[in-house]
């Protein structure tokens, strides 16, 4: 039998461990699809096993193949950080084990994660009043305030610009509905002047810190877009939201006061462990007419005064979410996210000023928050190659992305280990590497 | 700064002394709407609070606010269990933090996934070959099999029972599908002469242990019908799905190996923490041809030979849930599978025996699994004011369904601590609170 506080010792030990060694391990993992699937048995043992060999297994057989998210030089993607308040707070989760479905089920969860919301929303400026929950993932908000929109305006056409998450074309399969996409100007923002006719649409999807480049929509236009025609306005800031923390960077949120929803991921930027996706509205009795649906077996003497909040999203079940983000941002302080960040920000800033000054080497976009978007020398090729030079070296791991039809690189700072060493060294790296192709 | 060792040991010792006292403290929550709320504060600090402070507030605030999932005589919905393993597990994950949107952000999370659904899919007895992966809730994975069924078929209708569960009316109302519920016979199944025509029907949503009552819809002859008409046939096994584990219990599922998708819960009775709901499909290609999308920047060398898990469902972003699943596996084995299931069928039995022998009381369907729908004496005034008053006791929690219009009571065994005194306590309870109405 599994004991939770001998065992747990073991598996703290273990996790404190690999946080402490993280940076030494390669950063993507260095084994080939089908590696990992091989070692492990066709099937699940007969009888009870010691924890312990769970523990071994997880050293000798899985941690090869990972990659490390948690690496100082993890630059891929959205570079993310879940720091020991989170860690600590997800075991909590799992010990009181509590769904969320109705308020009566866990009324500290559904209570509490309509705190840390408030909270959130105070520290990143959004107006008063607006109400907000938990989904896993932007995928699953994105999907709820599309419904949503639909369900409120009758229409069925979703307008984004062509460097609008991917979970937009997605939602919109799913759901069935059309999607328009705009095209953006030189500094990849979606342009107003191509919106067109927003009288068939339910909702445009506007973006602060698009995934490609972090670009920044002009959220105030579309706002007055939208508002003229009774458009639902959306804005994703699933990365960039966090951003909203520090006062300098609230320039590039002006408008967003003005949006029917928003999303925001502790889990990229707010050192949450996945998954802490926040769907914001301020349209609170639209979503819920979208989504609740209440059977006999879930009506309660309690139902009219206590929120439940999975009349909110598509979900039933709702696992105890809140308890991490307010772990988090109790321990963290406004003052230790605002250092994130800024830590983030200027590391980024550092990396796009080597890229610019050195011959040859292009940094592609206006370098927003903490992402850089940059070329090596030589084409699409090179680059291509280069970017797969670094990542199988593990020292590092970056991402890429299409600008303008050419491939280019990106840098994310989001892990909160990173020093100016390890962004250094990933500079070295790179132009290492580039010197070889 | 919250210290993953030191801190981590007082949260362990939390839990553990948490798992310990939990039997003590009342099921349902006592508190009203809104108080937890006022207890916290309106926003969040300036500065880093230490852990500790964290942990004393979760006691002093939360705890009074928890309905106890954990607790032996939670006895409501489907009561769930979260041991040791899948605790520790989840710590696990989350510091690790992997993010497995594609094979090489998390190859290790991608293929345990497929190693535990193959497991799971052995032990009960599911045909060779079927794709699985892992939801949040079935909420989801219904959600996704459906979506799959319309873009297979091309149709637009939905068939299922009045006792499927709400989760299928609000897919249908999310994603603008049609509904049809068939009637039930008098033990609450599916009525296939009432199925009616399919050639419209994108899938039928058939139930082995149906929420209100446990009941078993008559697969095989679903199937037939299915087969006949081209419907993609979903299988919602979310709560007795377990049950296969158990040769003894195989015969509820018969026809499940004809199904095209199959939802079965481990966060329900395989003591698995929130949130593991797991998606079978023998249609693979048509599951990830409906959910396929991959952008600019997800494109990788691998992917033509490494399977991304988010091309099967909603999601782009997958935190690691397999790492608990296989942990729950490993350290129970399939005998300690087993002897869950058989102890709360057993419990079960037992209690609708009591039920049955007891002047004036009932048990009002076939008492499937380990869930027992019954009534006291009295109509349904009765029943509700009896349900009301033994859930404010704080001694019990049960939930109640409908069933042909009357008010029923439910108790559901699935807590890993539930013995046969706890059950006698209950049903003492009852009888003592039922003798005051």
């Amino acid at each position: 039998m599994t004991d939770l506080r001998s065992d747990g010792q073991a598996a703290l030990e273990w996790a404190a461990s690999y946080l402490e060694r993280v940076g030494d391990l390669p950063v993507l993992a260095q084994v080939q699809p089908g590696e990992i699937r091989a070692r492990l048995p066709a099937q699940a043992p007969e009888d009870a096993e010691p924890f312990s060999a769970v523990l071994a297994d997880l050293d000798e057989v899985l941690l090869p193949g990972m990659t490390h998210w948690q690496h100082p030089r993890f630059f891929a993607y959205f570079a993310t950080s879940a720091t020991p308040p989170g860690i600590l707070a997800e075991m909590l989760a799992a010990t009181l084990n509590s769904v969320g479905f109705l308020w009566r089920t866990a009324p500290a969860s559904t209570e509490l994660e309509g705190v840390v919301l408030d909270w959130v929303a105070k520290l990143l400026g959004l107006p008063e009043g607006w109400h907000g929950h938990i989904e896993d993932t932007a995928s699953t908000g994105t999907m709820a305030a599309i419904i949503a929109a639909r369900e409120t305006t009758g229409r069925d056409e979703i307008v984004c610009s062509e460097h609008t998450h991917s979970a937009v074309d997605k939602a919109a399969r799913m759901l069935g509905m059309r999607l328009r996409k705009v095209p953006t100007d030189s500094q990849f923002r979606l342009r107003v002047d191509e919106l067109g006719r927003l009288e068939d649409a339910a909702v445009v999807v506007a973006t602060v810190g698009t995934t490609a480049c972090a670009s920044v929509d002009p959220v105030p236009e579309i706002a007055d877009a939208c508002a003229a025609a009774g458009t639902w306005l959306h804005v994703d800031g699933a990365y960039a939201g966090t951003a909203m923390v520090c006062p300098e960077h609230r320039w590039a949120f002006a408008g967003v006061e003005r949006a029917d929803s928003l999303v925001v991921n502790p889990h990229k930027w707010m050192l949450t462990p996945m998954d802490c996706s926040l769907l914001w509205t301020s349209r609170p009795a639209d979503l819920r007419a979208a989504f609740s649906l209440v059977p006999e077996f879930l009506r309660t003497p309690d139902a009219e005064d206590a929120l439940s909040l999975s009349e909110y999203g598509p979900a039933l079940g709702r696992r105890f979410r809140a308890l991490k983000l307010w772990a988090v941002l109790r321990c963290h302080g406004r003052s230790g996210l605002q250092a994130h960040v800024r830590s983030g920000v200027e590391l980024a800033a550092r990396f796009a000023e080597w890229v610019s000054a050195e011959p040859g080497w292009e940094v592609c976009a206006p370098r927003h928050f903490s992402l850089v978007c940059f070329r090596a020398p030589g084409g699409d090729d090179s680059n291509r190659a280069l970017l797969e030079r670094v990542n199988a070296g593990g020292e590092m791991f970056i991402s890429h992305a299409a600008l303008d039809g050419r491939y280019v690189l990106r840098l994310a700072i989001g892990q909160v280990t990173t020093t100016e060493d390890d962004v250094r060294r990933a500079w070295d790296v790179l132009r290492r590497e580039a010197a070889l192709i």
